[in-house]
């Protein structure tokens, strides 16, 4: 696997999210469970460095939603669900931060939600793992609030699987070394304000924890 | 400027799209005229380079939407309209390819834009300009489908100008140099096919051609 994508902070090109790929999660929206994976971009101007600090925009209702991390080893278009774990470096754990207010906002207007979910600091993730370190479908992931479990879920009740992630989102889009997957929020997701403590993990594997300020 | 900047193609890390910046594209597909920029974002495995060929995906509507894309040329955030311009490394033609009826869709079910917006070759682009080749505020688009005009607008109707786009873009999420900002297409748009010839114009400034095949 080539030394960049370790590197993902520094030279990841995009950040590709799934949406709804956990059944009780979309459910807690209110929303449909969806047919094909819901795909969505975040910059990589929103990666946040395990340790850094959240910065809330003004007039956001940031929502945590801890979620794998998929990085990406090699170039692939229309990669099959059997080949697709070929293109696979590694995992870390990431938030999928979003500004729920807007982003309810975008929805109902019909408009992206590019704003609601690419602000700076918008994309927390831990260090890189080795592929070996890590069961993509059986790994309970924990977001914890103020000390509080908020989240805890496991990847094997994800809607669409890793393989099947990276296959479908290949056939929308060419996927690079160091590119990061996103791959979707169990249920439980909730506010994050100025002062809260937010620790995620990958149980037994790895965990990853951030202050959270204001972006005055 | 940084070197990084006038090698935008191989660097990158985002492209942002504003939507509905003339007044009569806006109206033409039926949109209200947005209280502020909309945004979107491309991901940079869509550039395509001039002479390059265009791959419609299957079952895609892709319509071709001429705009004036800035090459950002070093990095800021919560820049004010007053210092914009100092921010701006170059000038690009380009297209914002967009599978319409996928847009629409997703639009309709109040989803991301993300797929309709960011397959491969759906940003095709120019080469860099210095800054002091164009006005940004008094050039001519053109966009020609074998021979045919079909685009014609001048940038001096954006609805927000280039230095409040970079203003409200930097406010949303940081700017580092190499980003591209697209901003907008003036009205005209319409339909790409298999076996097109495209030519996209800054008027007697800047031209680039592509072709048209299908994405089998
Ligand atoms: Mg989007
Ligand atoms: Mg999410
Ligand atoms: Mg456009």
């Amino acid at each position: 696997m080539p030394a960049e994508a370790r590197n993902f902070f520094q030279t990841a090109r995009k950040i590709v999210c799934v949406g709804r790929n956990y059944v009780a999660h979309a459910k807690e929206l209110g929303n449909e469970v969806p047919k094909e994976p819901v795909l969505f971009l975040k910059p990589p101007s929103a990666f946040l460095e395990n340790g850094g600090k959240i910065l809330v925009p003004q007039d956001a209702e940031v929502h945590h939603e801890v979620e794998l991390a998929i990085i990406i080893g090699k170039s692939g278009r229309k990669i099959s669900p059997d080949a697709a774990m070929d293109y696979v470096a590694g995992y870390a754990v990431a938030l999928d931060l979003t500004s729920r207010n807007i982003q309810t906002e975008a929805k109902a207007k019909g408009l992206p939600w590019t704003v609601a979910k690419g602000f700076d600091t918008s994309c927390p993730i831990g260090s890189f793992l080795e592929k070996d370190q890590v069961d993509p479908q059986d790994v309970t992931l924990v977001c914890a609030v103020n000390g509080q479990v908020r989240q805890r879920g496991n990847t094997k009740d994800m809607l669409f699987p890793v393989s099947v992630l990276i296959s479908h989102i290949s056939h929308k889009m060419s996927l690079s070394p160091a590119d990061v997957i996103l791959t979707g929020t169990p249920s439980g997701v909730g506010p994050v304000k100025p002062g809260d403590f937010i620790e995620i993990s990958l149980e037994g594997v790895s965990r990853a924890s951030f202050s959270v300020g204001e972006d005055a």
